[in-house]
């Protein structure tokens, strides 16, 4: 089911009951958005396909998202990104303008995040066999933020989210739906390499990064409180999320903290460092809207809940059902 | 177009006109199967992406051959495979018994090949934008056989393959046409980490590498003398062949140098230590029908000649036309 590739229940379903006991491993068990290869290596590696419709968006292209994904996947699991491989699927004929534009976009988001395509493959499938073009990026670089895990977060700690939430899931789902409405909104695709040298001067008082794509803000969280003893509680007032998402989610059906986003990142920090952090967040590029947005407690085991602006709490579960295929 | 992606001229023409002048870099730039990382780092990586048709075959299946294929390139650039990841693009209505098949034959194949999957990525494509299930694997090793280049080969040198060619292509495209034949041929996919191993120990007596994949045995000497004075002149007689893989060509028109292999390599090795290396390789896991097919000559720049078994010479130009689209 399509439902299978949206990051939420069912994705964590494929990979717990196919893939971790075809491949299990210390480096893949972890579960993080990179693997971290133990040993002198200190090697980092991630990767993702990406099957983005449509593949030009506002604020990018599958080019740019293609390399973004990936090397902010290394970031976040405490590497450095130094190189990247480029797989394409091509459907039939897409044209050469069109593949041209897509390696100039790869070409120029590669150069800011700082990463060397070193090598690549190209395949062609048949007319309707794809859908203009697929690419894979795989990611290597090395460890500089050793030891980040969802295992060191403590009771008290921050939760802070580095801008605004949403606006990449919201920007494609209303230019895919070409609804006629006028937006200024774009994706936030962009590389968070810079933001995440800036984070690794705090060391261990940095417990975990993630960067909330497929599934959003909500689903990520889960993830990190899942199997713990501890709860994430967020202020809603305290989420930046910009008026055109919230507009656009009402429009759409959507909830801004279920939306992918491709250039934020969540952090959870020591409460003793947690301004200092989000100082250096908001100094770093594409972060000067950083929030602190939530805190770590032992409320309810396992589970993240929202208190709203109302006064009411709110439980916040996975995302649950495909409402977002193909955001990337 | 489809010939894009049949790895002969075409989809040369793609890499040297829209990917190397978008990409350059010093690892990218030297066109091996697999990127050398210079430096201090000496890591190799490598990347393939599978769109097999049928993605069961004899032999193998999509999943032991996106390992193969990734381990065999890291190899041939001289590293040792050690960490690969997975990107699954799955179409819509793919059975999860499937798919938990697939995913058993890659464990398997990363188990023989010793290396482990240690970073994944799912998406799924509605109906129709996809065939089952395209894979991409990015392989990571490190560097133990330095300097391997077709810039090394000298005059004298002789060409050995590691076995017989032409199995894979040929076993897949009888497969595919459904001709209704009783063959016993099998796919030769096979991961060679042990045999270059063996390898490794002849050091810069051995002078490059490379699995003749898409294009063959054919396409693949003419990457070797491609813009060098040297000549590489074949003994058809010498070059084993298999009876059916002859017969399965005769039948669809094709040239087993021109098909695919997914288990052999080459080597261009020193005159003086060829037989050493030919039994080095025999003495290895799918090395028997191991043979020297040729030798580096001067007598025509750039080119590839085939001597025949009735005494004449034929010229051996790269791959033109997809001849065989889909076929890894």
């Amino acid at each position: 089911m399509l439902d299978h590739g949206s990051g939420g229940k069912k994705s964590a379903a494929l990979v717990s009951e196919i893939f971790l006991p075809a491949f299990s491993n210390a480096a893949l068990d972890t579960l993080g958005d990179g693997a971290v290869m133990a040993g002198a290596d200190r090697l980092v590696m991630s990767t993702d396909s990406f099957v983005i419709a449509p593949r030009f968006f506002p604020g990018g292209d599958i080019g740019k998202l293609s390399v973004c994904g990936t090397v902010n996947d290394v970031c976040m699991a405490g590497g450095e990104p130094k190189y990247l491989s480029l797989g394409l699927i091509l459907e039939e004929g897409l044209e050469v303008d069109e593949l041209q534009s897509i390696a100039a976009s790869i070409a120029m988001a590669a150069g800011e995040a700082g990463v060397h395509i070193v090598t690549g493959d190209t395949k062609v499938v048949e007319r309707g066999k794809g859908d203009g073009v697929y690419i894979n990026t795989a990611g290597v670089g090395f460890l500089r933020h050793a030891g980040l895990s969802p295992a060191r977060m403590r009771e008290g700690d921050a939760v802070i989210v580095s801008g605004a939430i949403g606006d990449h899931g919201t920007a494609v789902m209303l230019c895919r739906k070409d609804l006629g409405i006028q937006s200024s909104l774009c994706s936030d695709c962009a590389p968070l390499t810079g933001m995440c040298k800036a984070l690794a001067a705090f060391g261990s008082d940095v417990r975990v990064l993630r960067d909330p794509t497929r599934g959003g803000v909500a689903t990520a969280l889960n993830e990190f409180v899942e199997g713990t003893g501890l709860c994430i509680e967020l202020m809603e007032d305290d989420i930046p999320i910009r008026e055109e998402v919230r507009a656009g989610c009402d429009l759409l059906g959507l909830d801004p903290l279920y939306c992918a986003n491709e250039g934020k990142l969540i952090a959870v920090v020591a409460a003793e460092r947690a301004e200092a952090v989000l100082s250096a967040i908001q100094n770093a590029p594409y972060g000067e809207n950083a929030a602190i947005i939530g805190r770590v407690s032992a409320r309810s085991a396992g589970r993240v809940l929202l208190h709203t602006g109302i006064a009411g709490t709110r439980m916040l579960t996975k995302l649950t059902g495909a409402a977002l295929p193909r955001i990337c």
